[in-house]
C-alpha cells in the first residue's frame, strides 16, 4: 500500500517531455524497475518514449504528443498498420455480441478452419493468448507424442520469456532448462552433435533473429536436414513462427524453402494487435495434442478471433506481404544510399520485411544508440538493436519521412566522427 | 491442409441444436478432439452447448438461440454482468485511441497505482495475460529474492496450465514438477512437514476449490501459520488470487482474516472478461521483481487496462461484491429448502459468491450431471463438477428463474428415484 517516489531518472529530458517523466516518476512507484519486458525503455537512449498515447496506420504518437513513422509495429503485432478500420470493425461487432464467454464462439471454428486451409503444413489448430504459450505447447504436445524429454534449441535463440525459455536466468532453476540441448543455427553439424535417443523436438526459428546480431537468413539445406532428421527419428520439428509468421510469407515462413514443420507456434501480427496465439499441427501429432492439458481463461474469446480472420482476411486480398517487402526494399535501397554517400559503413541483414541495419565495427553499440536516437528526434521510431518490422499501411510518404530522418541520423554520425 | 471430417458424436443430439451439432463437426475436423481446456464441453451431458453466440447481464445465448441463466460467468472471468455498459464503454474509448502500441499507455500506470491502492499488501504491480503467467512469475520472483527453489502446493490443487502446474501431466517432463512439494490444505502440519532450506514459497488459495471436490474455506488459523512460516524463513507467501480475486472481497481475498501474502497472483475477473492478468507484490520483493525477465507481445495493451481501471471502479462503486453476497446466499437459501422439501441430501460449500452444491453420496457424479442437465433444460447453466460463480448482474428475475430451473431439476432427481 506504501507509495515510494523515488527521484526522476537522470536521462530522461523532462523539459520537452513532462507527460512521460512523469508517468516514468509514477511508474517507478509502483512497477519493479519502472518497467519490465521487451518494452522496457530504460536501457534506450533518453529521447525514447516509455509511454504511448495512441496509433493510426504507420504512425505512432507517444504521451508528449510526437509523433513517429513506426518501424517496430509494436515489436510485429501491427501489420496491417495501427487501427485498421476492417480488423476493428470486425473487432468491435464481435465485442457487441460477446467476446469471453461459458464457451466458445463459431469464430474459433471459422478461424481454425482459416489456419489450416492457409497454413501447408497444418492438419489442425489451437488458439492461446501469448507467443510462449504457443512454443511451450509444441513442446508438450511433441513430448506427448514421442515419449521423450529433449529439447533441441538454437543457441541465443528467444522462443518466449517462461522459466524454460526465458534469456535471463534470474529466478529460474537449471531443472527449468535441464532438457534443453544446443546447437548452432544453420549448422547442421552442431544439431547431428546435440541428437539423442531422447529427443522430442527441435525448435528452430524461421531465420536467425538474435536481438542484438546481425541476421542471418535460413540456409535451405540447413532447413531439409533438421526435416531429415526428424524423420528418421520421429522427433518433431518445431518451427517457431510467433515473430515472423504472417510477415514473411500469407502461410507458414518456411513454405517458400518447401519445408514443412509438424507443429508450428504463432503470436504477435496474426490478429494486428489483438491478443491471440496458435499452434498449428499436422495429423501426426493430432491425437497427441488431444491428449493433454492445457487452458487459459481467455483463450476462447471471440474478438481476438474476430481481428484475426479479418486481419488475414485483408492481408491475402491486400498481397499485404508483398506491399512490406516493396518497402522495406526500398526502404533498405535508400539505407544503402545514404551509407555510401556519408562514408559510414553498415550491414544490412535480414528479410525485408524485418529488416536490421548494424554499424561495422560498432561493438558497444553506440552508433547504433546514437543513429536511433537522432532518427527518433526527426520523427523515425525504429530500433537500435532489434531488428524493425515493416507493416503494410507504411505509404511512400511515411517512407519519405524515414528516409529523411535516417539521413539526417547519418549526417550527425558523421559531423560527430 | 487436409480437412478430416468425423461423424456426428453420438451424445449430441443435433435435431434440436443443429448449429452446435454442426460446428461440433467441423471443430472435430481442425481441433483436436473437438476442443480442449477446461471450456471443452465433451465430458459433460448432451445437453450442453459447446458454442456460444452472446451474452448479456446474467445471461447467456447459445449457437441455437437457446438463453440461460449464467451461474460460470465464463468461469470467473465475468463479475459485473456480460458487456457491462461502461467497462464496454472504456474498452471501446482506449481502442480508439490503440491497444498494442510501442510501449504502454498511461493506463498502465494508472492501473497499478490502483491496484497497489486497492489491495492491502500491494506495494507495486506487474501486468500479463494468463492466471498461469501470474502464478508462475510470482515462483519466479520468490526464487529470485530467495535464491531457492522449492515451492510448497496443496495437493490437487489448481494454479494453472503451464508443465509445471498442468493438472495432467501427459507431455510434461518430472523436471517441470521437480521443485514442487506437496501440502494438504488447511493442515499446517502437513506444511511444515514439507519445509525444508531451500523453499522459496508457499503457494495457496484462499480457499479450498479443487474441481469435483466440496470447497473448504480457509482456517484463518492455518493461513497467520503459512504466514508466520514464511517470516521464519525468509520464504515468499504466494495468494494465487486468480480465480477468487475481486469477487471474494474488494481488494486481497485473505484481507477479511487479516493474512497478508508477499505476492499475489490475479487474473480472470479484474477487467470483467478482458484479457488481463496480475503479480502484486510487496516491498521485499521489488527488487527481485525488477531483476528477472518476462514479458509477452500483448502485456501492455491499453484496452484491457481501460476495462480493468472501469471494473475496479463500478465494483467500488455498486458494492457489487454485497451484491454477489445477497443473490449467492438467496440462491442457497432457494436450494436449501428445495432440497429438503425434495427430500435430496445435498452438500453446499464454498463462499457465496462461488457456490458449489454435491448430492451426499453421489461418487461417480451420476446426479450431478443429472441435475445439471435439467437445470440447463430449463434454462440455468451451472457445472456439475466446478465451484459456480455468481455476477453482480444477476438480478430477482435471473434468481428466480434460476430457482424455478432447480426446482424442477430437484423434482425430476426425485422422480427418477
Amino acid at each position: 500500500m506504501t507509495l515510494r517516489t523515488s527521484g526522476l531518472p537522470t536521462d530522461v529530458d523532462n523539459r520537452s517531455r513532462p507527460r512521460d517523466a512523469e508517468l516514468r516518476v509514477r511508474a517507478r512507484a509502483v512497477i519493479p524497475g519502472g518497467m519490465y519486458g521487451h518494452l522496457n525503455m530504460n536501457a534506450l537512449p533518453s529521447e525514447y518514449p516509455q509511454f504511448f498515447a495512441s496509433g493510426r496506420g504507420a504512425r505512432v504518437v507517444d504521451v508528449d504528443g510526437r509523433e513517429f513513422v513506426d518501424l517496430m509495429c509494436s515489436w510485429g503485432p501491427v501489420l496491417l498498420g495501427h487501427q485498421h478500420p476492417e480488423v476493428e470493425e470486425a473487432a468491435a461487432r464481435q465485442a457487441a455480441l460477446g467476446d469471453c464467454l461459458d464457451g466458445p464462439s463459431e469464430r474459433m471454428v471459422e478461424l481454425a478452419e482459416r489456419l489450416v486451409a492457409v497454413v501447408a503444413h497444418a492438419d489442425w489448430a489451437m488458439l492461446q493468448k501469448n507467443g510462449t504459450d504457443a512454443t511451450t505447447l509444441c513442446c508438450t504436445i511433441a513430448r506427448a507424442a514421442t515419449g521423450k524429454r529433449k529439447i533441441l534449441v538454437a543457441k541465443g535463440a528467444y522462443h518466449g520469456a517462461a522459466p524454460w525459455c526465458t534469456p535471463v536466468e534470474t529466478g529460474t532453476t537449471s531443472e527449468d532448462r535441464a532438457n534443453l540441448v544446443r546447437y548452432t543455427y544453420n549448422d547442421l553439424e552442431s544439431v547431428r552433435a546435440a541428437f539423442s535417443d531422447d529427443v522430442a523436438a527441435i525448435l528452430v526459428s524461421p531465420f536467425r533473429h538474435d536481438a542484438g546480431f546481425d541476421q542471418e537468413l535460413v540456409d535451405p539445406a540447413f532447413a531439409r536436414g533438421l526435416r531429415e532428421l526428424c524423420d528418421a527419428s520421429g522427433a518433431a520439428l518445431i518451427l517457431d513462427d510467433v515473430r515472423c509468421g504472417m510477415r514473411l510469407h500469407f502461410g507458414g515462413s518456411w513454405e517458400t524453402i518447401g519445408v514443412a514443420p509438424d507443429l508450428s507456434a504463432w503470436s504477435k501480427a496474426i490478429a494486428n494487435g489483438h491478443p491471440l496465439a496458435a499452434v498449428l499441427g499436422n495429423d501426426r501429432f493430432r491425437d497427441a495434442a488431444a491428449s493433454l492439458f492445457t487452458t487459459g481463461s481467455f483463450w476462447f474469446s471471440s474478438v481476438p478471433m474476430a481481428a484475426s480472420l479479418a486481419t488475414l482476411t485483408v492481408l491475402q486480398r491486400d498481397d499485404a506481404v508483398g506491399r512490406m517487402v516493396a518497402m522495406g526494399d526500398a526502404l533498405r535501397t535508400g539505407l544503402a544510399e545514404q551509407s555510401e554517400r556519408w562514408g559510414i559503413e553498415v550491414l544490412q541483414t535480414g528479410p525485408s520485411q524485418m529488416p536490421y541495419m548494424s554499424f561495422v565495427g560498432d561493438v558497444d553499440k553506440a552508433m547504433a544508440n546514437r543513429f536511433a536516437a537522432s532518427a527518433l528526434r526527426r520523427g523515425l521510431y525504429l530500433h537500435p538493436r532489434h531488428n524493425w518490422f515493416i507493416s503494410a499501411a507504411l505509404t511512400d510518404a511515411d517512407l519519405e519521412l524515414a528516409l529523411s530522418a535516417t539521413d539526417a541520423a547519418f549526417s550527425e554520425l558523421r559531423a560527430a566522427d
